[in-house]
């Protein structure tokens, strides 16, 4: 019973497969390889994006790091909401590789930024003159950290409200596929038509080692990216083995059945709760992650049984009386199935069966 | 009727004339010449302080940012208020100045924080383990931006919750001797009596032309700050001209005489814009500064009368129907008078006579 | 013919088959699996550092950039050769890292540096007081750039001349394996026994897909490093795939054995180039790479026949009458083999025997 | 017999002059007032320079590094003198401001760059694509650190060099009136017509409190400079301060008298010891800056005299027999009069006589 996160759950066989065949015989590096020309050329296909550059790093903390910094001067503010991951989930990531930038926090329930609060924080930021840091990107989280979605219309509010004041729009897709599925939008839907400059395209959360691709429709600044990489020492010497592994998650589609299974895990985990009496979802259930609140004697039964989960947000504690609910974060994976599923409601199902 | 600004004040004569009679002759640099180091104990037996280190510099944001730098790491977080002058004032000089730290906003009404929202901030803020930024320090403004002021009780009270953590404190005194003056404490009780670890000390806001001194209580990180303060750039070669002017501000407690000149104007003039009809009180006015909310004509008949200041906060605007209140910032110096606040009140009690 | 780098080569079949082994199952992520416990063990085992602390991360400029920022403050000099990795090969990564610190070269024939001009190249630095970057921290490599060795006393009184000044010492150990090999020194001789404070060492060039382990020696900076490793969006969630690669490497002394080929082969290429008229080398080969000078018209014949290897330093070019000399680095992996020595002596030899 | 820097002098009476009429009066803060911007157009006028962006700072460190950072991105090299003072004497300010970019050293006699080896260094630094840092701008020192001084031509040579490659070329003039007064050039022939885009126009050396304007030559990066400058902690309030004192300086050429009176008593000390026997010029004196080695000896029975200046370059001693030469540097202001130097020869001479 293992819904701690995604990255709690192994690769795929086709994954592994993959890293074989790529290892045989010698292979230039730093991404002169012909897996890594691949592989770029299987992202700009995906997202109907010829132009764009595309390169790969090892984690998500690295693609947004690095996403921001070649967008954002020092001197700039980042909107994002309270909740980002690049705000609370990179001890200050964001701020070391940009040098020093701020990141400003955008209201929004379940996750979410709406374009009035976003307009409003802009505007806030934008009137203090040389004393004040500048308006400089917005960062959206697609599936967002409450598990929520924009569909490809919010995002091209949120992106229009952005580029009426030039600023550039970054979308971290850690759960990319996730929010792919759960709207039927395409790639390119998703980002740049919809207004999105740079994408954090997340392939570890949804079955690979450690491998996320950056893509800048804009190759404007496809250079600085790279001295960027390097200089923080993001530049794998053999990006074959990155290469790969993401090739053989796009191939196929296999990504996007991936994601498909954790979504449906956590469709069939929301629903089974809802219809639990006394427990209750905290954010709509829209990709593969479910906020709950479940009483505290449900939380007992189910960590005896061994189920593997967070009490959500950070400080959420069991302390108090059995009926009084306490939140949690349930993550499924391209491997959370329905039996696993079931066997998580099973005790919730009895408890409520016991009165 | 200048009331835009403390800074837009002139500098007392007592300022000119030592500056003249430290021009006499040849003095070494960066710190070595006699002003310097006279100067140097004139601020420790101030705070009755004899082991503090004690250094000058020529800007407000320079002694914060450099304060703040010598006690929080990269990865750090320093609580302050929503509107402090290190988060909103000074073009992120905290996050250059300390390599990218996390300013984290503590709630509290009219610029002050409680004892319960800073434990509440610094505990949240600790949750996160290695993915967030850890818990840095606390910044507190006295006088607040908001015109209020911190009695040393209640800096002791927030320097509590910080000791508890084992995080330093930071006191951004850019109007200190207004808070002094408005509390009758002495530097000591307002500073390390109530756990104050460094004070970014103003002048020149109260009369200087740019001098700042920064008092490390503990001089462990004095060596630290030197090397910080010269790779910053603010490490002044003839310092004699810096040290210079705040001794004649210390002479015989001129600084204190100053700032009460200040208060005292603002004191005036809060009570005669409090006995306005239709004019209101924002914050309460503590030290040398009134924050107030005016029918929209009055502001137009002040600034046809040739008044100086400015609507706030940012964004305030004097679009919207004459009998709308709109809010400003009214700041007296040391050379405001009794008689330019009687000239700024005269058209608002003519007004309101006018009925 | 592939000599163009170690990072050409593939990974034994013994990495991919512990990686496919690792897959089995959940695992916790961000390091707190059982692989990632058991490599930690076995490091300190290998190096007989029981309490050292061990991390691991994707890229040898990640080692390096965490392990020079964690003992080398903003304003400090790092005392390293001219051509150390981390001076010319990083773009600028410590400096990112460390916030701005300077590298001071110091001179040494064939990549070493000498004692005597460590000594002179801190003391130089420690004379200009404030106005100049403090002595910070000495970081050596081990294989250099130049092909060559240092044996543990070479170290240790490299380490000696740093400690007299307190100065800790890094050992860039990108290819520590064949280091090792070259002196048949242990890992502790090479590096806590001869006063080595942090060393990166390197799985990479020697048979790893991309892992690299920091060990500090002494574990004071643990936390701060793990905070820097996040923060450098270096924190692997998927830890076990990292770990199992390092695991399998370990593992009955296979890294060994892989560093014993590449040596083996470098010493018979050297020997072969040695060997033939008007074939120099450049540096001693004491490791697995080899500099040599040969004819430009044997550069040619040997680029025909589809030998890969780059000429070097960079600038060098083929240029010029046949008979002239151009430089080259020719570097040998785990799957050199002799064949492959003799198939790039060859041409070599035909050439010399034509006369 | 005060030779120890030009920064140990008092300023000329015009100077306190001027602050005491600028004092009269409120002024707007951060440079909207009036003596701000006349000196802004005083210094347009004195380059001939209508377009360009002149701001004001505290220090010529701060000057320099904020230059710097406008001009050369994080991964750039700064080709700059090994002496060069944003080398040697700024505590790495140049790699704070910059986010970390790396000094790269030109070799040259008596503190000059030759158009050869900055042709080498670019070149060479150019070679490694994305592993190393790239060419980022050339920065100048007139008068150098030696007390040379690049005539125009020699200006105009480098900045060919640099701007072949498309690097922007910075002019440390902390000297740099008496650079003018050396050469006879017009400030325009010295900066923007030879190929300089910004200058670091230094007051402080030559008779001010601590005043140096930035002017950029091309205002494309003026918004930059201002929020780097706040960001810096260098934007000054009451500017006024700072202007008022640059404009009384620059006031009917009052800047180029004092910098023609150090020049001549350097001038003088120069041919006074070149005619003593055993004495010698280290480098040509051409501007007010005399370096010399002067017996043991010699130095003794000055400094018993009460001579002020430094043994250089740090770690000269007096240790050693009377009539080995010991190095130093001997520094005229503008109030370093005839008498003075004479004064200080004397008993040079007196040894030289008696035998």
């Amino acid at each position: 019973m293992e819904f701690a996160s995604d990255n709690t759950a192994p690769v795929p066989a086709a994954v592994l497969e993959t890293l074989a065949r790529a290892n045989a015989g010698f292979a230039p590096g730093y991404g002169a390889d012909d897996w890594t020309r691949a592989v770029q050329a299987a992202v700009r296909e995906a997202f109907e994006a010829p132009a764009a550059a595309v390169y790969l790093v090892g984690t998500g903390t690295a693609a947004n790091a690095l996403a921001l910094a070649c967008h954002c001067p020092p001197w700039g503010a980042v909107f994002c909401h309270r909740h980002a991951h690049v705000e609370e989930d990179e001890c200050g990531a964001p701020e070391f590789f940009t040098g020093g930038a701020k990141l400003v926090h955008v209201p929004g329930e379940h996750g979410r930024m709406t374009p009035a609060a976003l307009e409003a924080a802009i505007s806030a930021t934008g009137r203090l003159g040389v004393h004040g840091v500048q308006p400089g990107m917005v960062s959206l989280t697609n599936v967002t950290e409450a598990g929520t979605v924009y569909p490809p219309a919010e995002i091209a509010a949120l992106a229009q409200v952005a580029k009426a004041r030039g600023l550039p729009v970054h979308l971290d897709g850690a759960r990319f596929a996730n929010a792919l599925v759960a709207t039927g939008a395409s790639p390119a839907e998703m980002t740049w038509k919809a207004g999105v400059d740079v994408i954090s395209f997340g392939g570890t959360k949804n079955g690979l080692m450690g491998v996320e691709a950056v893509v800048l429709f804009d190759p404007a600044r496809a250079w600085e990216f790279e001295l960027r990489r390097k200089r923080g020492g993001h530049l794998f010497s053999k990006h074959r083995y990155l290469a790969a592994q993401m090739a053989a998650w796009l191939e196929g589609g296999l990504w996007l059945d991936l994601a498909a299974r954790a979504n449906a895990a956590a469709a069939r985990l929301a629903a089974g709760i809802a219809a639990v009496p006394g427990a209750a979802l905290v954010h709509p259930a829209e990709a593969n992650m479910v906020f709950a609140a479940l009483p505290r004697a449900a939380h007992r039964r189910l960590q005896a049984a061994g189920a593997h989960y967070y009490l959500w947000p950070a400080g959420e504690s069991l302390e108090g009386p059995d009926d009084a609910p306490a939140r949690c974060r349930l993550v499924c994976s391209w491997c959370t199935g329905a039996a696993d599923v079931d066997r998580f409601l099973a005790p919730l199902r009895e408890m409520a069966a016991a009165g």
